[in-house]
């Protein structure tokens, strides 16, 4: 049956909130006081629709349904988890739950605050044992981080519901076992966020040459490690005592200014507004949201395939995702739609269209989607078997552009034990760009020769090219290179 | 004529300087009275070999010629460039200094100290205008970061030369204008760093949940728009002076530790490594480093396809390759050999081959150049016009795999005003790997229709049409897929 979340508070967290239980199949009720709060939250749902899916092998259920009530109680009553997003003031909080625990008195009520103990946020409520941190990232829909911070008074039976409702949206619930102000990770972001304000304010640096220290360097180790993995292999061979041997002494030197607090003035925000202005300011923010989603999903689809870090929340994601498709054969009785590509600026050639090899990594993205389909996936290739393109024919019919929004769709032609002859077709919206017709081999890896495929493959291949004879044939499968007009 | 760089200290960073230089085609001179640096630095380099050239799309150069040297003196005796990464002990990197300006007074001295500032490096020395920081990030072979810090005293032509020598090697050279302690990037670590020794020993989190805490959520938007960037997104459509009012107030919070110092003793040092072993001690640090190179490279790439961030270094760096290669001379009784590839890490798929799109890459890079050849060049481009591919049929005959030198053939099949219908042999030494038969049509791109080459073009295409006219057809052209055995 599908649940309900009730998301007290639409802004941009709230929104990413809304936005990953809707995509995971959960219908969503939204109260916010704010007439914005509809606008807001529709377009972080539609950046979430254009990314979210991009991190999924699997297909996401269908879409939950949105809706925005008048009241708390109206929001909350029948829900099956609460999460809370108004802002940062906790008398604020305390009414909000008072309200929620008068209908909803035994609901799970997750509190996305940065900053306050869940202790604090029980103070006064008729049944503490409800509220908890569940502190996210931003963006929401795409950052599995959630910390959930209980305090003694919380219910552990809840608390463990509560990380199986965020593990089952695809995140990653963060279990803090003490609780203390800002959690953990908000405050080495305090941490970076005081010091970078000296070094602008001092004049050191600006923020843009700020971020360039960080995302050309350090940035990207953290990304995929974090701080002590990332120690543990400077130490070497010699191990983590080594590296603290070296660097231990060092937190007695005077290198940060943390001691100390930069005055807050009209000053310092003119200084660092300004320099984001030049530094970030002939992108929008809606362009900067959508460049940094893009770049996000690259990362997570880099960890993904690697299996390390947030890439194996994803895959355990894919895994529950799958578990819960009723059969692994969707529609049958077309062409199976199986990758969704945004044209990247990489892929852009000097006549500003997508470069013709792109249109042949398109089609092999859709390809290996069909053939994780059907099973043949890496586990397959780790077992010493694969499928080898053995040809292919591209018509290229349209121009694809930056940014545009590619599907690709195969259409099985035949198919034996160690054949399987494929009609892909590379489309923007309605208009198709290109078609790749391809006839791949089964192979034994080890002995470089074709071999009939392992039955199970076979048994999830035969239903779908059944399916697919029945299809007309495509006008232009056979073609050769010059072959009069396409 | 190849340069030579001197490498003063040859651990993990000094290996990692020495490998940058090395694959970048310099020459390199290390001396370190380490009787083990050979081993270490020679570990240090098979991991670059590994990695560098995954994140290049062009041809590195020749490696250059490694050597150990008994003395400071016959490493750095007509070195182009030297990079000092000895102990951050400022007496020793002071007696190293002096040593190399009795023989080497003008040559630029890049130090990797991550503390002290330039003008502390200066003290003393024979000439301080050529001492400089230039501060790396490990992997040094991977990470682009290098700041750049002079003083006062620093000769600024220098400096640029050196920025210059820094690019070469693919680095970003990030120029810091005012030396303070610590430069930039290793002040936030230290905040972060102090902020997380307190969360161990209080037992807050342990080493594992802090790394979960980083790169399950910020460090993957640091990795790629760093901390201001972000918040600018953060403040949302009222930019990033709302961002500041609702965050601004937050400083005055008792939220971090950071005013304290934690007592470093062997009771943390334990409990840190204890943690750290039951975290990744699975892993040898051996495994370690390969996992994180092949994480990086992934992140790099991506950032490369997008062409941003640490990405735009990496294409940056690409064209000034390109520019370096020798252009190739064409004999129009045969096919034409117009292109020469190397196979790349990151061209390699799942299979351990190279992945399909890269073969019709390789056949676009040769039909490049032969399009170049009959002068429809990047300038015809700019005027207007271009030959669009319409048509391509691969045909895969063997296997390239990592490493291979891969050379492209153009063979002419027939030629009019404003078709192009050519057949391009993608081969190993005598093995073809692939042929790629294409149909181009000649356009008038703002038009968006066919229209004849312009007659210089058509000049120069002609006799080699006439001349391939003689040559054998290839038994293979025509084909369609699924016809017969290739």
């Amino acid at each position: 049956m599908t649940q309900t979340a009730a998301i007290i508070g639409g802004g941009v967290i709230g929104g990413g909130w809304a936005a990953r239980f809707l995509l995971n199949g959960w219908n969503v009720r939204v109260f916010d006081p704010d007439p914005e709060a509809p606008r807001k939250v529709g377009e972080v749902l539609a950046n979430a629709r254009a990314a979210l899916p991009a991190l999924s092998d699997v297909p996401l259920p269908r879409e939950g349904v949105l809706s925005f009530c008048g009241t708390i109680t109206e929001a909350v009553q029948g829900a099956d988890y609460i999460q809370e997003s108004v802002s940062e003031r906790l008398d604020l909080k305390h009414r909000v739950f008072a309200q929620i625990q008068q209908v909803a008195p035994g609901t799970p009520i997750g509190s996305s605050t940065s900053g306050f103990k869940p202790s604090e946020l029980q103070e006064g409520a008729a049944n503490p044992g409800t509220i908890f941190v569940a502190h996210p990232f931003n963006p929401v829909y795409l950052l599995p981080l959630a910390e959930v911070v209980p305090s003694a008074k919380s219910d552990p039976a809840l608390i463990e519901r509560a990380k199986e409702t965020l593990r089952a949206i695809g995140m990653f619930p963060l279990h803090i076992r003490k609780e203390i102000d800002a959690h953990i990770a908000d405050r080495f972001l305090e941490a970076v966020w005081r010091e970078a304000l000296w070094l602008v304010k001092d004049g050191v640096a600006t923020t843009e040459e700020i971020d360039e220290a960080i995302r050309m360097g350090f940035g990207l180790r953290w990304g995929q490690m974090g701080l002590f993995e990332t120690y543990r292999i400077a130490g070497g061979e010699a191990g983590m005592k080594h590296f603290m041997a070296q660097f231990g002494p060092c937190l007695t030197w005077p290198w940060t200014k943390l001691m100390d607090v930069p005055e807050f003035n009209d000053e310092l925000v003119d200084l660092i507004a300004g320099q984001s202005d030049a530094q970030s300011g002939k992108y929008s923010i809606r362009e900067l949201e959508r460049i940094r989603d893009g770049n996000l999903i690259g990362f997570l689809r880099v960890l993904k395939d690697r299996d390390w870090g947030a890439g194996r929340v994803l895959k355990a994601h894919d895994a529950m995702l799958r578990q819960a498709l009723p059969d692994p054969t969707p529609d049958t009785a077309a062409p199976l739609e199986l990758a969704h590509l945004r044209v990247l600026p990489g892929w852009i050639d000097y006549n500003g269209h997508m470069t013709e090899s792109r249109y042949l990594f398109a089609a092999s993205e859709t390809c290996d989607a069909f053939l994780r389909l059907i099973g043949a996936d890496l586990d397959y290739v780790a077992g010493g078997h694969s499928y080898y393109t053995a040809e292919s024919h591209i018509l290229h019919l349209g121009e694809a552009k930056l940014g545009d929004a590619l599907t690709g769709t195969v259409q099985v032609l035949s198919s034996d034990e160690k054949r399987l002859h494929v009609f892909i077709r590379i489309a923007r919206g309605d208009q198709t760009v290109a078609t790749v017709e391809q006839m791949l081999l089964h192979v034994d890896m080890a002995a470089g020769k074709t071999c009939p495929a392992a039955p199970a493959v076979l048994a999830r291949l035969r239903p779908i090219a059944a399916a697919h004879a029945a299809l007309p044939r495509p006008d232009t499968a056979g073609r050769h290179v010059g072959q009069g007009k396409a």
